[in-house]
């Protein structure tokens, strides 16, 4: 299971003054809480507070001080391709590109974008007429993304499929076809695509927001999920889906496998770092 | 969800000693504990403590304590056909016989039981070889069930096919299979049978019980369960749950969805020991 922070963005109070003010601090402490917590990927997005002309130099900025504080892989997040593509150029490793939609004008000037970098992309099964309501509408623009990712020659893992997640407060009948669009999205080509969601959309506004978010990542990741933006912070969430990776067999049960699960993360994100502050990274 | 709890049975001590100087108290309060906690059935079993001849005098009497406590229907949980029968004799209202095998001798003995007294019954995927190590077993052994349950003339919707669940420490590739098994059960027949698991057995002796617990009901809920044997007084499997009811659109969501919950058992509950303790019931 991919996890991607969903923390630094502009979105959220904190990010948006640091970005503001082009305070590294907050981002960079931000960053580090992320990898720390477990994140494999850092999503980044300026959020709506920057203007489109000044978003591609905030974008390669938050992708030097999220890489020089963690050393993680980003996932470039923003609907400006200039943004993705000034970030893609400063960032070190495989990047994700978050997103293209089924529209062709997008799939034509992102999946080149992907190949020419070697970053994956996050595909969102939705196009100007909006998110579909069913699972075979889902899938049929999932299908689009993969046609148009196999023809631009992107590797097909390199493809993230977004059924895209709605509030369950108003869009209570999504869920369910998100979770058909995860089980059969693995059926549109071999090597399948991958697929991914955007988590916290599902608890938009809730009050059990942490109880609905971990209830749903592992519904999906029994579906087949493989990677999600979520609240990587929420010690909750990441024990339920370390709990769902032992009951799916994708790692072996120990009694204290919760133990492991946070000692192989503490590990992985201390070389992390002591590899991005040496001349190794 | 049909919520079973798991909770009278001899393999307990306090059910055990209770069973064997016949003090109806702890079982009555036993009884009444799960049913203020959200059951639907109590699970009924005299455990290895008593002898078979004990066993249908010991299956009667606990059936009267449960059922004056609480009104709840009961799951008659038992390899001792007399023990079954003499509880069917006595309980009220729909029972629900803990079960039989795929063995043909089996289900020539307790699906007409089953057909006799109105009684719904769980159907294991397993006989006399033992337990399936894979999906496609467990399914051969399910329509073994549905098809000899048909020839019985009992209502599909009677038939709880349970996939059987082992410990995921012992077993670790079972509980994928189990899932899978979820799922096309929803195949075999149209109606299809319902399905039920035996949901604490996958975290038997292990340390992290209620987690595992939790995070294997929801996946098995996305996959179709619709019943579970399970300890009903575990608040944070019943929040999982009613999360899970939420999510899969069976319920419909509020803000305070939890208490709506906790509320409508709370109401079930006071109505089903109002009646018992009347001459209504």
């Amino acid at each position: 299971m991919i996890l991607i922070g969903e923390r630094i963005n502009g979105m959220f109070r904190d990010i948006r003054e640091a970005i503001q003010e082009r305070q590294s601090g907050p981002v960079a402490e931000r960053a580090r809480l992320q990898a720390r917590a477990g994140a494999h990927y850092l999503d980044l997005s300026t959020g709506p507070a920057v203007d489109a002309g000044e978003q591609p130099a905030v974008m390669e900025w938050l992708v030097r001080v999220a890489q020089e504080a963690t050393g993680l892989p980003c996932c470039l997040d923003s609907v400006n391709p200039e943004a993705i593509e000034a970030g893609l150029r400063v960032h070190r490793g495989k990047a994700l590109i978050n997103s293209t939609s089924a529209d062709q004008e997008r799939m034509d000037l992102l999946f080149p974008l992907a190949v020419r970098h070697g970053a994956a992309i996050i595909g969102l099964a939705m196009n100007q007429q909006g998110v579909p309501k069913d699972a075979s509408d889902r899938l049929a623009l999932a299908m689009e993304l993969v046609a148009n990712a196999d023809a631009h020659g992107l590797p097909m893992e390199d493809l993230f499929v977004d059924p895209l997640v709605l509030p369950v407060n108003v869009a209570q009948d999504h869920a369910v076809e998100v979770l058909e669009t995860i089980r059969q999205a693995k059926l549109l080509a071999a090597p399948p695509p991958r697929t991914v969601v955007g988590l916290s959309n599902i608890s938009q506004r809730m009050i059990e927001r942490s109880l609905i978010n971990r209830t749903f990542l592992v519904m999906a990741m029994a579906a087949g999920l493989d990677a999600a933006i979520l609240d990587v912070e929420d010690e909750a969430l990441l024990d339920a889906a370390a709990t769902a990776n032992i009951l799916l067999n994708r790692e072996v049960y120990c009694d204290s496998f919760l133990k492991v699960f946070r000692k192989n993360i503490e590990r992985r994100s201390q070389e992390l770092e002591y590899r991005s502050q040496s001349s190794e990274f």
